[in-house]
């Protein structure tokens, strides 16, 4: 175990574990607040992350046969449903543009907090014929959601995320597709790039998506026994399509309206990740999405040291490992440790003059806390294996907790019970919509 | 030579070089409007194809040690250097949010124009020591500035751009750091992965960027002979980090003020690209940065053309080549080629009952027309390196282009009749101020 002797930096997760994450966020220079209230700026370590996780995201995306497209910040005002007399008289989520070129705008214009207006125009110009559909469409892009209890990555003014919008002939069709979003792009990723378990299921009419027939998602748990949702699919009929007149013609000629989806995950997801892995030490970043998976630490300032550490940096890059090299020798070893520690890097690698002489490097991994001492000439060769089991252990220790802190419960009242700890499991049948309302009233949701 | 019997669809370019661009980008599904004026919608097409030139983009600057971040979309408006009034006392291109929260806003918020002022103030707080430095930040974002005479990617009111801003302990670094931008990462990308040579130099003082010392501009001619501003690096001397007060510590316990550069690129390009290689049947896009790079049209409705088609596909992406398959035999086999002739889809294969029967595909080029026959069974195989040489000839012809239509030139008069039909290329120091001053009047600009 890691055992260095220090001043805990990280206010401990027990004692307050939405100030311990504001401490991680800040001390692993994840992101700082915007100068804007509610806003965020998102350093380059938790960029680097969100950028892997994206690319992670978008090639499941593209392997459904959905392409990117980039629709406009700026949304005309005729494109709400609510014609506001005056921009007081907008949804208070909303940010509007009064002025520009110099001048009063003659309608005002709303910064998008989804694109879903313009995904509907859209789709109702570019789908003509049967041979249109199925229309698979997703962006990557900024909203805006005006926050008056802001947390970062978790409730943002500004956020960044995928929306994905698909039209298509039949119900079948539509509704096959959001479950291949839901199972094999969303629950996959989350699973298998993230290492977070998830329940998935439908949400309850209440929580359902205004205008969603069936609403599905991935619900994790947390470190603290919350749950936080990480992407939800929702089949909309042909409610949306009735709004926007998406419709086609059919083999034989008639016209027909479309059957559509829409899904979506954002930077909340980063949140989500930080919040269900890390502990009082810090981050603990899941192997494949880690920006740096091993960082090798030149323990002192003597050319042999630099030269191999240099050298094992370029061995595991060839062997597809993201290296990072530390060589920044003028300050102390466990100063250097601890910053890796708290950053969540899964391997910690040092290689220091006495480690040299045994020929061999100590490796620490961020999951179990563990150190061993590796073989210098084989270790960059084991370290993809040894990734893979650290993305096993890690999902595997999160399963455990999800199901050692989930209890079958038989009614409302146990239910709230369970909450405070964790999740209560309870039939649809037996609590129904009276039940749900008890515990909304009571500070606790149902997920699914 | 292609030469299928149709209507021409697109307006010639001798006959109306704007309105084949915009011909083009409708016919060819690259963009359309959006809703409001001068915003643009990215189509799936031309999203892909930007989506492989940010990649080759992003790991160039990646190369060169620079990490990317994410500032927020909004700047408060004491950020900006005019302390406005009242919002018409901005500067006309920015928009202006005043209303939020459903309420007016005490303080209005401005959409970024660009981020430099939120990287100046966050970098002010980040580097503190010279074992900050460099601090090499990017950021791929959409910005916005109000644009009167809006055209398509070229001058549009939201934009999506990256730019770059960091900050060395010397002007010899930052010096070179910033002709390491212009030289390796945009010369380097617009010549290899967009095949369109550009002329390298300094912006004169009239042309460069406000606060800079030096502004370093890749200039490209297009297809009417005019020049085309593809992307800017500039050393900002200490003037920004003065402004922001960006200082360091050095070794020896002194406080310094830093040397920063910024440097940007946006998809101003994408414009850049159809101007530059386009011709009248329509796009060329070069083969690296092509979302598609061989469209395999299978001619006829028979079981055994379809099936080798797709194999083809198959075995055209195990080669590394992004392969389409146009299967939609109940359309005639002349609108699809016109189609993918059109969106200049780099290699158009054409698979036959006829052709089978001789074991062979029949192959279009889109750079020069060329149609040949190829032996089914190692065209796949062969693809890569085919892209490669037209990729070749794609940068050939286009250097021939601007070497014909530049001319060297002795007076200003000389350099105005020049710039009707291509470039001028005068010294400097014959030039002048005065000169540039008085081509400015006749509506010749100086690139470099
Ligand atoms: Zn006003
Ligand atoms: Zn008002």
């Amino acid at each position: 175990m890691a055992t260095q002797n220090r001043a805990p930096v990280l206010t401990p997760q027990a004692e307050d574990f939405p100030r311990w994450y504001q401490d991680v966020l800040e001390k692993a220079e994840m992101a700082d607040n915007g100068p804007v209230r509610g806003t965020m700026v998102i350093r380059p370590y938790a960029y680097g992350l969100w950028e892997n996780m994206q690319r992670e995201v978008d090639s499941r995306i593209k392997a459904t046969g959905a392409e990117n497209v980039y629709l406009p910040l700026f949304i005309p005002q005729s494109y709400l449903e609510r014609e506001a007399e005056h921009v007081e008289g907008f949804s208070p989520e909303l940010a509007v543009v009064t002025h520009a070129g110099g001048k009063e705008l003659g309608e005002p214009v709303v910064v998008r907090p989804t694109s879903e207006t313009v995904f509907g125009e859209m789709m109702a110009k570019w789908v003509q014929s049967h041979r249109d559909l199925p229309m698979r469409l997703n962006q990557w892009a900024n909203v805006v959601r005006w926050e008056l209890r802001p947390r970062l990555f978790l409730r943002t003014t500004e956020f960044l995320w995928q929306e994905g919008h698909t039209a298509h002939a039949t119900e079948a069709d539509a509704s096959a597709y959001a479950r291949t979003i839901h199972l094999d792009v969303y629950r996959d990723f989350l699973q298998n790039a993230l290492a977070i378990p998830v329940l998935t299921g439908l949400k309850t009419p209440r929580e359902r998506f205004a205008g969603a027939v069936t609403t599905m998602t991935c619900e994790a748990m947390m470190g603290d026994g919350k749950a936080l949702q990480m992407a939800t699919s929702h089949e909309l009929g042909q409610n949306f399509a009735r709004a926007f007149d998406i419709g086609f013609t059919d083999e034989t000629g008639q016209v027909q309206t479309c059957w559509t989806t829409s899904w979506g995950s954002s930077t909340r997801m980063v949140g989500g990740l930080i919040m269900a892995h890390g502990d009082d030490q810090g981050l603990r970043i899941p192997p494949r999405v880690a920006p740096i998976q091993a960082a090798v630490i030149a323990v002192k300032d003597d050319p042999r040291t630099l030269q191999v550490a240099a050298d094992l940096v370029a061995e595991l890059e060839r062997f597809g490992v993201r290296a990072r090299l530390d060589d920044r020798t003028s300050q102390g070893f466990g100063r250097r440790a601890t910053e890796w520690e708290l950053k969540g890097v899964p391997l910690r690698v040092e290689v220091g003059p006495r480690d040299l002489e045994a020929g061999r490097v100590t490796v620490a991994r961020r999951d179990s806390g563990e150190k061993t001492q590796e073989p210098l000439d084989t270790f960059a060769e084991e370290a993809p294996a040894l990734l893979s089991r650290m993305h096993a252990a890690l999902i595997d220790s999160s399963r455990a907790r999800l199901a050692e802190r989930t209890h079958d419960v038989a009614t409302s009242e146990e239910a709230f019970e369970a909450a405070q700890t964790g999740f209560g499991r309870i039939a649809w049948s037996t609590l129904g919509e009276d039940g749900e309302a008890d515990l909304n009233r009571r500070g606790v949701t149902v997920r699914c």
